[in-house]
Formats: C-alpha cells, structure tokens, sequence
C-alpha cells in the first residue's frame, strides 16, 4: 500500500520522531485516508470508526468538530450536518505510527451516532455458540431515535 | 474503494441484513483488510487500530486471541507473539456497515500494546495553541517497558 503524505501537514520525517516525537505527521493511505476511532467522550464507548482525508482532518483540528471523507458518496461529510448529531471534539489523539486518529466526542442533538438509530455503530457483538455457529446480537436496548424522521425513506 | 467478501465469512446480502440483522457478513477493502479497533477491557481506553484479512478475523473468533494482518510485513501477526502483550478478547463488535471490528482486550505480559513502550499506542494527544501551531503531547507519564528488552536494538 502506498502512503502518501499532504502539504497541509508537516513531510513525514525520520522514523524516531514520527513515533516519540512532537510533531504532527499523519500518514494518509493510498487513497488518501487516515481512520479515525469516535469515542464518547464522557462513557468511552466507540460510537463509529471514519475516515478523513488532509483537508477533513485540518477542518476537524481548527473547527473542534469532526469532519470526515465518506467512501461512499466521495464527498466531505460534516458529521451532524443532515441528522444534528454534531460531534463536538474534546480530545483528539494520534498513534505511534501516525496512521490513526482517535478523536474523544461529545455527540450534539439526539445524542447518538448511528444512521440506523442507535447510539453506537456498534451495537452489536459478534457471539460464536459452543455448536461453532456464528451471531450478530444487540447489545442496545433500542434505538435513541427513527431515522425515517431525519433521514425520510431512503 | 472495491469492497470484497470472503468465502470465509457469509456472503454479504441486503442492506438491512448487514445493517440490522444477525448474520455476520464483513466488508473487506480492496486489500483484503477490515480495520480493528482495540480497547482496554477493564478501561476503555483505545490501546490500537490493527487491520485484519479474513483468516485473521476467523482466527480472532475461533481462538479468543487477537490476531492481525501486518501491512508493513505482508504477513499474519499474533499480537503478543514476540513479546508477550497476548490480547485475550472479551468481547467482539461489527459496526451497522459491517466494515469495521471493536475488540475489548485483557493485555497479558507486561500489559502494554505499544513498540514504543507505552500502554497505549494513542500516547499523544494533537493539540492546537492559540497561536496556531499544532503539537503532540503525551498523555502517558511514562513507558510500561523498554522496547530494546523486548525487540533488541533495532
């Protein structure tokens, strides 16, 4: 996989200081992304894994609320834009390598993240059965809201 | 991005199956990869992202031991193989896309997941000072180990 790097941050240097050092040199796939983990800033709990590109991850940095790349729609996204569901940065974080993002959020609006309903993308675990069958089960009571109301019937 | 499936894994069906159903179906990106976010059982706190092909995720699932795909090696990686940080899984999670894993990990060994010698791979958080100049500070008070105990002098 090629790793590229963006004008709009600092030329990836010697491998010390990428990992220990000061600076911010994120490093950007062949597509352009780095992942970025969403948690709630107050619980922990992972609410969704994104993904931006240099310019969502210098929006997100100088705005204090996320932005991201969608894959799908090959378009920056504003999370909350459509749904209200605002996720105001409280920290955000990098790794040794600086090929991830970990951003620490507090979600405006209803209060949850995911475009199906619920507070978290993941909400639901994956359970193997002593029969050696596989499972999705629910971890969430119920979902926060409808999206059929914000969304409409898409 | 192409998206693949695996004959290791269910081939993928509807949108509402993957999005809300019971049956597990992981999206693979066009490197064979889902990515994997690791957090501390006990904490919460985010340790790392790992990416995983299929053979990986099947064998996180089947052996309740995490194991990867190394981008930078090309090659399977059993966290902990070399140097004892064994991640016992707790508890695995899929997100509403089915593109993404949560894996709660108990770290054995000297309980860090960091080469660099830190508990989390996420040591440095990105801040912005008012006058515009953005710097990583770290956020651990100090390395769990010396990585040179472990990985030699490389």
């Amino acid at each position: 996989m090629t790793m590229t790097t963006s004008p709009l941050f600092a030329k990836r240097g010697d491998k010390s200081e990428i990992e220990t050092g000061t600076s911010l040199q994120p490093k950007f796939d062949s597509d352009g992304l780095i992942a970025a983990v969403v948690t709630d800033f107050e619980t922990g709990e992972v609410l969704m894994v994104g993904y931006m590109n240099a310019e969502a991850l210098k929006r997100t940095i100088d705005t204090g609320e996320a932005w991201y790349w969608s894959r799908s729609r090959q378009e920056f996204w504003k999370k909350g834009g459509t749904s209200g569901q605002v996720q105001k940065v409280q920290e955000i974080r990098t790794d040794c390598d600086q090929d991830a993002i970990w951003l620490k959020v507090s979600v405006k609006g209803n209060g949850a993240t995911c475009h199906v309903g619920f507070r978290s993308c993941f909400f639901r675990k994956i359970v193997k059965h002593e029969d050696g069958r596989v499972e999705l089960i629910r971890t969430e009571a119920g979902r926060v809201y409808d999206p059929k109301d914000i969304y409409g019937n898409k």
